[in-house]
């Protein structure tokens, strides 16, 4: 029955391709994870900004400040992008999103995304080898990253 | 006047003292930051182990794998200690604190988190230089550390 097969073929195809996607989605986590998580590490950076702040705005404990800058690098590339992954556009986490819709559709999101993760990382370098005086205008740079990020995509409530 | 000196300097300085006190306190965050921080700082831990763990179990990505392995040593070693300051033991954060009141008396909490940073830094390391297998190991001693904590100073709900 060559010409069944031939019917049968792509709905086959068809049917283990709809397997595996079904089997991703499985796996995937649900948008409220996903806005949680990112809630979540957002939150682990501003603790963390917040010790960098006390320390450039009062007594230097460098050993605190490497500790705050490591934490925020390493958060910043921990692969936060995947926590924006399509489909958690609305939704709620520990609270409903404070991400603006555009971020899922505007390419710039990336880019300050991008800035954000080498000013962190630029700020870890300083912090480890340079002085008070250093970190506070890293910290400033890393700041502006931030809020550049903020203004466009995060609603103000 | 000295006796009056005599009876105002130690009056001078308590208030002195209770002025730094004042000031520490306002600077310090409420229990219920505290609390927030925390828990944000192990959903962060969470949501990294589920990479692993999904790396481990399925197809292994390395770079995915020393990503996240690099966050929960990152966040390991953050200083969650000051996160479970004295006063924190009960308060809401995003939810009521998951942590027994048990944990702010007995030092094995402390001994606890140390093997915790440990197992954390050895997976980074092994995330870096080893194959699934080696990091399926480590991630398993890992885990042992996390339920160890839990097991006795965590609630259950």
């Amino acid at each position: 029955m060559p010409q069944l097969k031939k019917i049968l073929a792509p709905l086959l195809t068809i049917a283990i391709l709809s397997g595996s996607a079904v089997a991703v989605a499985q796996n995937a986590p649900k948008p409220e994870q996903l806005i949680k998580w990112r809630q979540s590490a957002f939150q682990v950076i501003a603790w963390n900004n917040g010790r960098v702040k006390a320390n450039v705005e009062g007594t230097y404990n460098k050993e605190e400040v490497v500790k705050a800058a490591n934490t925020i690098a390493a958060v910043a590339n921990a692969g936060l992008g995947s926590l924006f992954a399509p489909g958690s556009d609305k939704g709620k986490g520990w609270h409903d999103t404070s991400t603006k819709p555009e971020a899922f559709t505007d390419k710039r999101f990336g880019e300050l995304a991008g800035n954000f993760i080498k000013e962190a990382n630029e700020l870890a370098k300083v912090a480890a080898n340079s002085d008070q005086a250093a970190v506070k205008a890293q910290f400033g740079a890393l700041g502006k990253t931030c809020k550049a990020c903020h203004d466009d995509f995060k609603t103000k409530d």
